[in-house]
């Protein structure tokens, strides 16, 4: 397969992965890490999973803390094409650079926004999708991809789905986006089957984008195409953003109005939001996952997931569904069932003024 | 109160400590470390207890390739008074010999021996029970402490007492020494309040001791006495005494024989055998119990031990009862139910060949 002409991939590299600590650290944030032991770090494999569709067309966004970590790890990619953000704006600022720096480049291109710490381990599937939802946004939609949920997550925001889309394969027209519900409206929305994950893809010609958050924000829009004629404003334009984030900027409002498209997809898909999560997606041993140096460990009657990267030895002897991340600087011991908490420690780091663990 | 004439104490230091690792390790076993935060080893804290009593008549018997740990850790006692081992034999050639140097210096000499490695928090009721051992040794008797239970414990040897000596405050004749019973002998024996644990504790005259030895191990208090007369022969005799311990070589036939006498106590004493049994030793925070730099743990709903040595932080979220060890090359989780378990993280690293880690 060929890749797609004008289509370029923007990867929004930000996020701390703050419920992976002491793995993920603000220094150190998960799209900078090897979460699966595959040997790429979720932001290679996520430009790996694109080259097909866009060849060299990617666009990275990433703080600027982070902009020469991101351009060693993604050797391939030309300099210019990984922008840094003077400070955090939020997914629309980011999202929004980067679609009027492409437009520019290529006014008819079709941009796909893909968050570089997802993991996708189906790569063909994932291409497939995002073929039918490039075609489609060709016609001018605000395409998003729409994951079919395994579970009644009450972790991810949802889309409801309506009647098909006339002439595509599979496409629906999205009613609206919904967000992160309690457990029982999210087993009502499994249930109904009317309801997919909003995985946070969107797939649009750049100009509708822009045009779009032009309607809703149109100091917004007017300042990233701005940066994007003059580059050296960015210092002087950025700031003044309005921080906010691209769903409530542009996707809500366009679903109301009729312009949002949704694409299903069937592929598994994970934000790895904490370690339970990343447990799911490691070889099981024996009811043992394991990332990082596997002949670090002894378990004796142990299951749940151990992460040896401090280069010591982990024991663990007789605890189900336990969590076990062991660093240079930093162990954390829980259970998958408490994972969401491990926020609390990074809190409290913080709290004793102890940045340099966080 | 005064020390007590002619009163030696004999310190087997001996024992790894197996199921403290990582703490303990076979270089660097429980004797040689503070345990309880108090700031002494639980080998100074065995000679603090005694001092009082015995002021500088301490013999320290160890294995050699700790002898010099044990010389630097008690400054206050002569070179000579730590005797090396030159190769573990048990411990009847190692109280043995003790006895025999003792004998020589002071042939009219009760000895009282005491491991290295256990915690007895009130000195001065424990100095009490020996006063009175000490009082009834000097009538020829080999005098155990019996230790009254508090739990159906099945990690220790039983003692079973009779009838009360005639003329002493407390102490009763020893009928028998058992073994470390099952969970249901264990109960049947607390309950008929005949049993006390064996704490392996002896007071005994020096010269008593081994001439009950001679009756039924000749060879060996032949061979003790041979190397007390002449240090020089040491490494000639010692490869060549009888490996067995006190209470099979002595204590169990001179019970049966009608010599031994028991003084019951009722102080605190722990064998520090396990990560559970250390937690009991440790002040509760809160439900958590903590060894080494409280300063380094954060800790989340979570009850438990955590022992923080490795200078690093140790982050616990949402676990009862566990027991983390954080040392600088190896880190446990376990739990206090499973603690007993740890020995097999010890085995699993010597078949791996990983004895640096042991």
């Amino acid at each position: 397969m060929q890749d797609i002409r004008g289509f370029w991939a923007v990867v929004p590299a930000g996020g701390a992965g703050t419920r992976l600590w002491p793995l993920s650290r603000a220094a150190r944030p998960k799209f900078l890490l090897d979460l699966t032991g595959s040997g790429r770090t979720l932001l290679q494999a996520t430009v790996d999973r694109l080259e097909p569709l866009t060849g060299e067309r990617v666009v990275v966004v990433t703080g600027a803390a982070h902009a020469s970590a991101v351009r060693e790890q993604l050797p391939g990619l030309a300099a210019e094409r990984v922008l840094a953000e003077p400070s955090p704006r939020d997914s629309m600022a980011a999202i929004g650079l980067a679609a009027a720096v492409v437009e520019r480049e290529d006014p008819d291109s079709v941009i796909g926004s893909f968050a570089a710490d997802h993991v996708i381990p189906d790569a063909e599937a994932f291409r497939t999708v995002i073929r039918e939802a490039v075609d489609v946004a060709r016609d001018g939609h605000l395409v998003t991809i729409g994951i079919e949920p395994t579970f009644p997550a009450t972790g991810f925001g949802y889309i409801r789905a309506g009647s098909p889309l006339e002439g595509a394969p599979t496409a629906l027209h999205a009613v609206e986006f919904v967000e992160k519900p309690d457990a029982e409206r999210a087993r009502e929305y499994v249930e109904s089957g009317e309801f997919r994950w909003n995985a946070g893809m969107f797939v649009v010609r750049a100009s509708v984008l822009l045009d779009l958050l032009g309607q809703w924000h149109p100091e917004l829009a007017a300042g990233v195409r701005a940066i994007a004629a003059d580059p050296s404003r960015l210092d002087e334009l950025w700031p003044d953003l309005t921080k906010i984030a691209i769903d409530h900027a542009v996707a809500e409002p366009a679903a109301a109005a009729g312009h949002v498209v949704v694409v299903p997809a069937a592929f598994g898909w994970d934000d790895v939001g904490d370690f339970a999560s990343l447990a799911t997606l490691l070889p099981d041993a024996g009811g043992l996952r394991v990332l990082g140096e596997a002949g670090d460990i002894t378990a004796v009657d142990a299951t749940g997931v151990v992460v040896a990267t401090g280069g010591r030895r982990v024991a663990v002897v007789g605890l189900d569904d336990v969590v076990v991340v062991d660093t240079p600087d930093a162990v954390l011991v829980t259970t998958r069932a408490r994972a969401q908490e491990v926020k609390a420690v990074v809190d409290a780091l913080k709290a004793e003024g102890r940045t340099d663990l966080t």
